[in-house]
């Protein structure tokens, strides 16, 4: 079972179909599924610490049940798609559930960053949207290269 | 000015939206052009390394009057969004035209790989109409970082 936990909408974006089609691929092998949360609007006399913060404890209510949780970073590791793979069913062939986070346009709190693992899909900042697009493409990825299925570069 | 020349056809795909969006707001500030290149068909004679060298043949014409080449491969140089817009902007503000080139599903000859510079959007290995998506999204990215646009991560 993976979960993605993903602050804003799809809504009507171009994106979306996208997301839907490789999540259906995965289906066929993998329980997955996103939750879409909430952004919290910015307001002028905010700063952002303060929405950090508040993102944090939505977060912290949602992820106190899950044990393997990995947060999408910049900052984070990189992988390769070889690599990924292989940590992505580490967990899975240990019946593990496992859940990746993409941080809200303002990224995460430092202390959301010192208490869960990150992964970095690269070193250039992409939109959440696309972030979104190129994470659910490499679980497939993962499940074309776990099941051997011929599947393009 | 800036080209990418890639392999393969958006044709009717999800993506062609999006890339066709951040190719409308780069040109507000800079000319940016995409080529396509047919694919070379596989035919089960063939090996990868046959294709390749026709790919390169097929490169080689185009990029003989280009002087900037960059090719998109994930065993390039990796840069954030910030050092990608200084590398553009290295080329834009001296009025050098800049050419990145997106590799086919087979990637790049050896010699295609030692002539020219190699930058890597990710470690990950990514569809090569996604990898469009990206390159352009950076490629806009590095536009509002220059001209101070405001923009979401």
């Amino acid at each position: 079972m993976i979960k993605i936990i993903a602050f804003g909408y799809f809504k009507n974006n171009n994106l979306k179909p996208i997301f839907l089609e490789y999540e259906k691929r995965i289906k066929r092998y993998l329980k997955i599924e996103l939750i879409e949360i909430k952004e919290i609007p910015i307001k002028k006399t905010q700063n952002i610490n303060t929405i950090l913060l508040k993102e944090e404890n939505i977060l912290l209510d949602i992820l106190k049940k899950e044990n393997f949780v990995y947060l999408l970073s910049e900052h984070g590791k990189e992988f390769d798609s070889i690599k990924f793979k292989e940590k992505l069913y580490s967990h899975i062939n240990n019946s593990q559930k496992v859940t990746f986070v993409l941080g809200s346009a303002h990224g995460f709190s430092k202390s959301m960053l010192k208490k869960y693992p990150k992964i970095s899909l690269s070193e250039m900042t992409f939109p959440h949207l696309l972030a979104r697009v190129m994470l659910i493409e490499q679980i497939y990825r993962a499940v074309t290269i776990n099941q051997n299925i011929k599947y393009h570069k």
